[in-house]
């Protein structure tokens, strides 16, 4: 799909570029197709920051490869985190609670800004005019830099600080997703035949998914509601 | 300074915690002395991205353990800054001149928005109100990403993003030093007692200072103006 597209844009010189925040998860797999569909060329960005489920960075290289897709990855150690999340280890991961009201020690305080951040600078390197990702604000576990007005107001900050913004142009920041619950990001996923199969959510990062975290028991009800098996569970 | 201002603050139990965006460089010296002086419990960040002058961070540590700051330095490579600014390989770094007008090769894409990420990453981990930076546009090389629209948009957009915000705080951006000129910056320094004679602002970071790029230009400049000698160069 990816290389038709291309070749097509190539021959029509339009080429849009695209910077693709990349995980490896459902989420971001689901924008990676999106945005190949779209006719992006896209440049995925993946981040190691010391997350327990590093493994997904594994999931990303698979996918990216099987998409024939650029994966660019980065190492980021921030030491602040270590105490901060229990992404990176600061406690244990909780299970998932439909009454918890707070914001989990899940969360990783600016990941999202930093992500961007790093696609930004990288669509401002290369002229690219989207920075695309997959936060959720509807199925997700209640992080503050998942909700649509965060990336309203970032989208205008950045064409306030690039080059790209400030010689006239614009990057977008395009979040495909947000507002859609898990079962319509597996249904859009599908539709756009996204190799879900490769995907890795679990937040505990073991050889298979724990079934408990966030991230599992939320797919796991996405897949349900979808009417879909999980292929990665197969 | 710092040290007594530390205790005061304990002793209050009102200790302001900041992080301060730090390059070991004239600007973010006086930022950070600047800091200290406000009474902020300060914690120093510097980030070495493969730049040219790599030796600001000496620059750096010796004054953080001066100031009794504690110092966090990060390692980060963007592999696309390779030939996207001059400032990290891509190219020469361009001599001095007062009539250029479009942004020179020495901008690095999306520099001061990761920087200010990591900050704010850092500050919503550890419960800090503020992140202070010294990007200047009175005696600048014209980067997009040191006007104050800039900033004051994308504080906005920090508080949509982070725990912090989203339980009704505020991370503040500060800039203390953006509507100065380089004389004013020097001044106010010498006021503060900041310890300039360990501040490095070539671009080229060679033994000495080049005295050509922007930054050697626009310090010296600064210097006459102020009525100062620069303590760096004795």
């Amino acid at each position: 799909m990816n290389s038709m597209i291309g070749i097509k844009g190539l021959y029509m010189n339009k080429i849009k570029k695209a910077i693709v925040l990349f995980s490896g998860g459902l989420d971001s797999t689901t924008c990676l197709a999106w945005a190949l569909k779209k006719g992006y060329e896209c440049f995925a960005l993946s981040v190691n920051y010391g997350q327990r489920h590093a493994r997904e960075n594994e999931s990303a290289a698979k996918i990216a490869d099987l998409l024939r897709v650029k994966l660019i990855s980065i190492e980021l150690k921030l030491p602040w985190l270590k105490s901060a999340t229990s992404l990176v280890g600061g406690g244990k991961v909780p299970t998932y609670s439909r009454f918890r009201r707070k914001i989990p020690s899940t969360y990783v305080p600016g990941r999202n800004l930093i992500f961007v951040s790093m696609g930004v600078s990288f669509a401002d390197a290369i002229g690219a005019g989207a920075v695309i990702l997959g936060p959720n604000a509807v199925d997700y576990s209640g992080y503050p830099d998942c909700r649509p007005p965060f990336y309203k107001s970032l989208e205008k900050s950045v064409n306030l600080g690039t080059k790209k913004g400030a010689l006239g142009g614009k990057i977008k920041l395009l979040t495909p997703i947000i507002n859609f619950s898990k079962s319509e990001i597996i249904k859009l996923a599908f539709k756009l035949g996204a190799p879900l199969k490769y995907t890795w959510s679990c937040y505990k990062g073991g050889k298979a998914p724990c079934g408990k975290c966030d991230s599992c028991v939320l797919r796991a009800r996405g897949f349900k509601e979808a009417g879909f098996r999980d292929p990665a569970l197969e």
